[in-house]
């Protein structure tokens, strides 16, 4: 397939899905396609040959199958609130756009579930919710706009998945429109479903298995009570340590988030909040029964007081936990203040390793002459380095690009992924080849085909070919944390 | 493939394994084979042509490749105390038995992990954790016996998994042969990881899409408190309507299970305990931090008041919260004082359909003149009911079978599948054609292909063929609880 269309395809595109009755809005001039052109992975754009909006899943179904019959990639996109690319559009392939589907199709408060079509912006479905009590648990950063869609697609989390879970532990149930155009109906509410697990396949997909047309949602009861505390720290590597030791000492705080100086100065900058001074900042969030909740809150304050806190903050009210998260909000928004450009990492390691990986990070920055940020889900060892740089700089954006990677590369030496959150979509594609296995590799081709056997859906996302690895300069392999040698690299 | 292996054949792969290098063991004696005739699915038996009895990774990488080589089916085994047959061996396969791959390779205790060999049993992972102050969640009844490969395979609960979540919510990585002798290790430390989520599919795949030779898992730490307590109810209905009722109150107790007048009576005849008189018994379990646990057990007490309970114990120390379980422990062996036989289902539905559905049942039985007794997990909604029979009766057994099949249709009809913990092997088969669509089955089958595109791994358990579905009379289709006429069943 060219990456650019022939006339001729786009042409025979355009005139199946003009022909689909009941007709579905498309768009095909140039000028109205740039607001498909990138996703918030701005590093690429791309004009898609069309834009197809569907309203109605049979239209999905459809439209799918028109562009299988002529072999027309489909990359399926709601919010493009997606920070790795994973709708980035094709020249040679339709943009399929969700957000017209965005109807709530049911709140069942007995039983505590959302039915939602996949347009539905993440936070309308707490907003629905709230009446019953109930609230949908994932919190990615944008939540406002992101819609469910993409959040299942992209498996999203939040600042609470580290006691709630990441988007595949919310979600009984999905339908799905596969890459021959057939439903797929997985999930329901039970806990066990007979048959391979197909539910979690499509979580985390990143539109590769399939166009998610409705997703039944896990409601949770709002907890009773919260308490916020902000801990403030001498040097990060005792922050670090703190969270090792609240976790470890058996408490699951619903959050535990992280900012460093770099951060923490731009909050102050931006907001003047009055933040701690601090080398790092931990801010820590308990829930659940009113006492039960207290009794966590004087425990986690008792646990940091042997970390070398240097100052705890704890929130009396809602306005003061509102004040409390304010920095943490509003930090990326802040970071834009340090540089004229920036880019944000996602990683994940195992908690433990956080004192040394940090600390490694930081000297990485240093090696490449580059100021790093960190501001984060400690909790869960899940990373988000920012790397400033200055794209008007000849040569800063690719060494800043070549940093993030070997970031990556830092947490899956240390037992860790090369995302938390945000997908590969096609900025991780090449550490794909350090992280997995060629047998891997190859057995999520595998997987790719039983779904999508013309390769139609969002091709080039989410896994790299293994000639992508090999001309890339290799694959590692893991095995504990140290490369295997016996295995070629090639 | 022919059902029985020809003697060629058999040669062949007997040279096969026995050139294998270090050597294996091999059982090839029909007499010795007794002992892998059967799993705990005793309704069939059948005698593999070998037995192989690896020891590592790498022979059973091997095994599988040499018999892959020759077209010769693998069924893998553990403890072989699963109920549906997925251990079931077939007279032209080898067993390949893992119960010599039994070493706990390690106890992570900062990290919360085990890594262990597919052979180790259940509880032995929660023994070699005690001295750390954790345990591994998952607790089938089975666990003193049952190993963590059959646990994964058949994604086993447990009466904890209501809040702990079945054995997918508890491993953390994996490693597999494939049906091609690839391996594939998936998963890690973190809680997301890049590609497809293959870690989750290979939980609950029956041994049809890889052997599993070591897991990761996720252990937890005791929790400071647990409290039991017994509740007796004068009617079913009001017992099921009361395990509504604490759910829907925002509490989630450990364990929430129920015992009917059948299953009481039983019980009280083969051990004596002094239960209450009553047509329902529910043993509820909440555990946390000591406080927390005190309020909500107290909590639990009202609702159960407010649900019209006749008696309530509360378990004072350990050994009268032991004698609570007793009965609740003990009720499958006390069965078998009832009649000669019983046969267990499996199914789960929505919570709310409980009251309902037991209604249901117990009518299925009046009509097909059987008597049916249940203990179950109420709490997830995963229902155990028992047929009574007896096999020396002309035609009884096939009547508990075909009620057993009307029960499953019921949980299908609820909204509810077909299994709950005990998987699909042999005996559910058919159900499988109820609870998908074509689509479905055929995605099933698309996904075994990727991982075992020669079809010797476990062949003809878990997943129907289309062909077995129309011969058995059609496929059903669910959209919300209603088969839609619009699908031809065929």
């Amino acid at each position: 397939m060219n990456a650019v269309a022939s006339a001729d395809c786009r042409e025979d595109a355009l005139a199946a899905l003009a022909a689909l009755r009941p007709p579905v809005r498309v768009i095909a001039e140039r000028e109205r396609l740039v607001a498909f052109e990138m996703d918030a992975y701005v590093q690429r754009r791309e004009t898609p040959m069309a834009a197809v909006l569907p309203d109605t899943e049979d239209q999905v179904r459809e439209i799918v199958r028109a562009l299988a019959r002529l072999g027309v990639p489909v990359v399926s996109r709601g919010a493009g609130t997606g920070i790795s690319g994973g709708a980035t559009p094709r020249a040679d392939g339709v943009m399929l756009v969700l957000t017209r589907m965005r109807r709530i199709l049911s709140v069942d408060a007995a039983a505590r579930l959302a039915t939602v079509e996949p347009g539905v912006p993440n936070a309308q479905v707490t907003e629905a919710s709230a009446p019953a009590g109930l609230y949908f648990a994932p919190d990615p950063s944008s939540q406002v706009v992101s819609s469910i869609g993409g959040n299942i697609a992209e498996n999203a989390g939040g600042v609470h998945c580290l006691k709630y879970g990441l988007t595949v532990h919310n979600v009984m149930a999905v339908r799905a429109i596969d890459g021959e155009g057939d439903l797929l109906e997985v999930g329901g509410e039970a806990l066990d479903a007979p048959g391979y697990d197909l539910l979690a396949l499509l979580n985390g997909s990143e539109g590769n298995l399939g166009v998610i047309t409705r997703a039944t949602l896990r409601l949770l009861p709002r907890p009773e009570a919260t308490e916020t505390l902000l801990a403030a720290f001498g040097t990060v590597k005792s922050a670090a340590e703190a969270v090792g030791a609240i976790i470890g000492a058996g408490v699951i705080p619903a959050a535990i988030e992280m900012m460093d100086r770099v951060v923490i100065d731009a909050c102050e900058r931006y907001m003047a909040l009055g933040l701690p001074r601090a080398e790092a900042l931990l801010l820590v969030e308990v829930d659940g029964g009113a006492e039960e909740t207290a009794e966590t809150r004087a425990k986690v304050e008792a646990i940091l007081a042997g970390c070398g806190v240097t100052e705890v903050r704890v929130a009396k009210d809602e306005e003061e936990r509102a004040n409390l998260w304010k920095a943490r909000k509003g930090a990326f928004a802040a970071l834009a203040t340090v540089m004229p450009d920036y880019y944000t990492m996602d990683g994940t390691i195992p908690r433990r390793a956080l004192p040394e990986v940090l600390e490694k990070i930081y000297a990485l920055g240093r090696e490449y002459g580059l100021v790093i940020g960190n501001v984060f889900h400690a909790g869960d060892g899940n990373m988000h380095p920012c790397i400033f740089y200055d794209s008007a700089k000849a040569g800063e954006l690719e060494r800043s690009e070549e940093l993030g990677g070997k970031i990556l590369e830092l947490c899956i030496d240390h037992g860790g992924t090369i995302t938390g959150e945000h997908g590969v979509g096609i900025e991780k594609l090449e550490q794909m080849c350090l992280q997995f296995r060629v047998g891997e590799i190859a057995a999520f081709h595998d997987v790719k085909r039983a779904f999508d056997p013309e390769g139609i859906l969002n091709p080039g996302k989410a896994v790299p070919s293994l000639k992508r690895c090999a001309e890339w300069g290799g694959m590692h392999v893991r095995d504990g944390r140290v490369p295997r040698p016996d295995i070629p690299r090639f």
